[in-house]
């Protein structure tokens, strides 16, 4: 496959890719839907006339819109003939968009003059816990090695509603949070700036598909036609709230003081040929959380730390989502068991996402190991978790021979504390 | 104030009270806004051009909106200037409506002949956990006499993420979910159905104001300009999926099965002549949870249970709202306290509201004492939890000498669980 647009071997976005994002630019104040190519953005909106496949030509309107949540809401083979026919469109041998001058310069907008933005209306989002070396670092700190992971953990994939509102797109500054904290246990809690501000590594799948009704499963077997693709996911985390708050209904202003996430869906049908083994699990899963297919992924994940004042990037993770105990699969069927009901546009973020070495954990928290064994970055710096001004970059690909299937990044600024007036 | 709208003496919805809600019916399957008077509904799509006062003349198309979001995100000002325009209306004195057939007929529906709907968008739904009594009730049944409350209840109002998705109307069905429990420590789950269904007995307000921006905190002084008005709620709860799953990241499955509320949002002006006093707390809180007014209301609640074959009602529950230790200013400062962002329609559940004595409990769970005391229905059965067939039922009201604000109902009936394929 070759493209009539150029791109350098090492973009994220080749023809193999073709990510949906949401975007504005100086000439057009409207959300649009787009595809990035190379350093393009294709303009859905323009061409959606041209999806005259027997699904989508009825579909067209779709690509109308301000958001993804009406194509999500389609179904998966609705998404596989649209990649095939901006497949065909974007190819070196098709005339019509690559000889049509009007129309291509209609049709193309340059990223780095364009504004993107949250490509869904997300109705809800799910946070999860799935990765078992994130889980089990977590566990040693505070419970010791012994009970590391909890009973439940290896039953079913851990997980808890997280706020949609605060979901922001990368490059959206995130401010350090004010909040209550114990710095010493068994006193009364303080009221200040967060010490102990971390990132959380993590992906996070788009919903896709119709509505389902209140009280409806989705077992993990049938849960594959209801993933519509991945982007990158920074759950920014206020550790020393979170412990004072969290006990005992869970995580809450701690973590939703801002979640990031990268603006290009990669679809699972561009992912596919990064297929792996999904992770052993023993004891084996109830039947409801069982599926006899591969969806687990090789995707090689980073996270950069650059300071404000020597703006050196430090890669200071490097995980991959392949170390995922549950497969994004079992996370849904685990979230619908009771009859929750699905809209097209919901998010499920994966949890953490750490491999075995210490160079692999994906947060502040696991690298520093609770602040005791400092980072050190290539100004000189250290760092046991996030300090004012500096810029988290989370990236995200997959590679084999030749073709590079990239996330683009998920960025953020950490800004200081405003105090209560 | 008397209107030229007949209603008895017993209805929830005397001129006084007003509340806001959406509904179609058969001559009108598009949904409009209406209000609540006596039997009736008064469709606020027909009469939007009459609100001619300076604030809501140029305004009067949130009133053509399909939900309450556009007139709740309008200001405290707005709102009572609403008000104060539908009281003159449906004023005996007042001819507009009244003498004017075509418009009266068109601008009423019976109640009866219509079909209720959730009445705003929810973006976000949030839950609380601030009742006193119910805290210290599981605290005792968990935990022991001694540790009943956990360390941070009294600091902050506790609370978590729910899910909005799954928050449907009084008169929807609800299905018992299949789930993991754990039957006997220590050993394996189990998969089946809930066996420990219980309602919670909950008010829950909706967010209204501006949508604020990701990084803003609303303290608890600033927080009444944003309160828009009240539902009665039944946060389902399967208690054995809860107990098992909820560590460490809180409810998830166990309450994301549905969500009832009431259909009539009654308004904070409509509940201003109950305010009472706030409940004492100590230690005293920190500043950004601290506000100067009043803001707890007198709202007497009430739960029934109706067996299906001897549709008998048992009231099992009377408690009150006044018994919430932190008022809603507090839970809307606690959660916005890290830079979350509200936009208007969100949810803020109150808690499980339950009294001093063992008749005013807000669950079966606390009523039947965990199972150790069951209630005894009318119809001569008992109840430990809630069992299939059953109708529950959340009724709420205020009243003074010869004036009655009424919540309606919020009522499901619980169907038997649908076995896994
Ligand atoms: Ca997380
Ligand atoms: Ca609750
Ligand atoms: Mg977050
Ligand atoms: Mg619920
Ligand atoms: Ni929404």
């Amino acid at each position: 496959m070759k493209s009539f647009v150029e791109y350098s071997g090492e973009t994220d976005f080749p023809i193999e890719n073709l990510p949906y994002g949401v975007f504005t630019s100086a000439k057009n104040v409207n959300k649009h839907i787009g595809v990035a190519i190379g350093e393009w953005i294709l303009d859905l909106n323009i061409i959606a006339h041209l999806f005259d496949g027997p699904l989508m030509k009825d579909k067209q309107n779709v690509f109308k819109e301000e958001n993804l949540n009406a194509f999500m809401g389609l179904t998966k083979p609705h998404w596989i003939e649209a990649r095939e026919t901006l497949q065909k469109l974007l190819d070196k041998s098709n005339p019509t968009i690559q000889n049509d001058k009007d129309l291509r310069e209609r049709a193309f907008v340059k990223q780095s003059e364009a504004q993107m933005h949250v490509p869904a209306d997300i109705g809800d989002y799910t946070d999860f816990y799935s990765s078992i070396h994130h889980a089990t670092n977590v566990g040693i700190m505070f419970r010791g090695k012994d009970n590391a992971l909890l009973d439940n953990w290896k039953y079913l994939p851990v997980g808890y509603h997280g706020r949609s509102s605060s979901i922001v797109i990368s490059g959206t500054p995130i401010t350090r949070p004010l909040g209550q904290t114990l710095p010493v246990e068994g006193a009364a809690p303080h009221f200040g700036p967060c010490r102990l501000m971390d990132f959380e590594l993590e992906m996070a799948a788009f919903v896709g598909g119709p509505p389902t009704k209140l009280g409806e499963r989705v077992t993990a077997q049938e849960a594959g036609d209801r993933i519509f693709g991945f982007v990158l996911m920074n759950d920014w985390s206020a550790r020393d709230i979170q412990k004072w708050e969290y006990i005992p209904l869970g995580p809450f202003t701690a973590k939703n003081l801002g979640t990031t996430i990268s603006p290009w869906i990669v679809t699972i049908e561009a992912l596919r040929p990064f297929v792996t083994d999904n992770f052993p699990q023993e004891p084996e899963p109830f039947p409801y959380l069982k599926h006899d297919d591969k969806f687990n992924f090789d995707i090689k994940l980073e996270v950069d730390i650059t300071p404000e004042k020597t703006p050196v990037a430090t890669t200071v993770c490097r995980s991959n989502y392949r170390y995922m105990y549950w497969t994004v699969k079992q996370q849904l069927a685990q979230q619908t068991v009771t009859g929750c009901n699905l809209r097209p546009g919901d998010l499920l973020g994966s949890g953490t996402i750490s491999g075995e070495t210490s160079d692999s954990f994906g947060s502040m928290l696991e690298l520093a190991w609770k602040g005791t064994k400092p980072i050190r970055l290539l100004n000189g710096e250290e760092r046991k978790f996030i300090q004012d001004g500096d810029t988290v970059t989370l990236r995200g690909y997959c590679e084999n021979e030749g073709v590079k299937i990239g996330f683009g990044k998920c960025e953020g600024k950490l800004l200081p504390a405003v105090p209560l007036e």
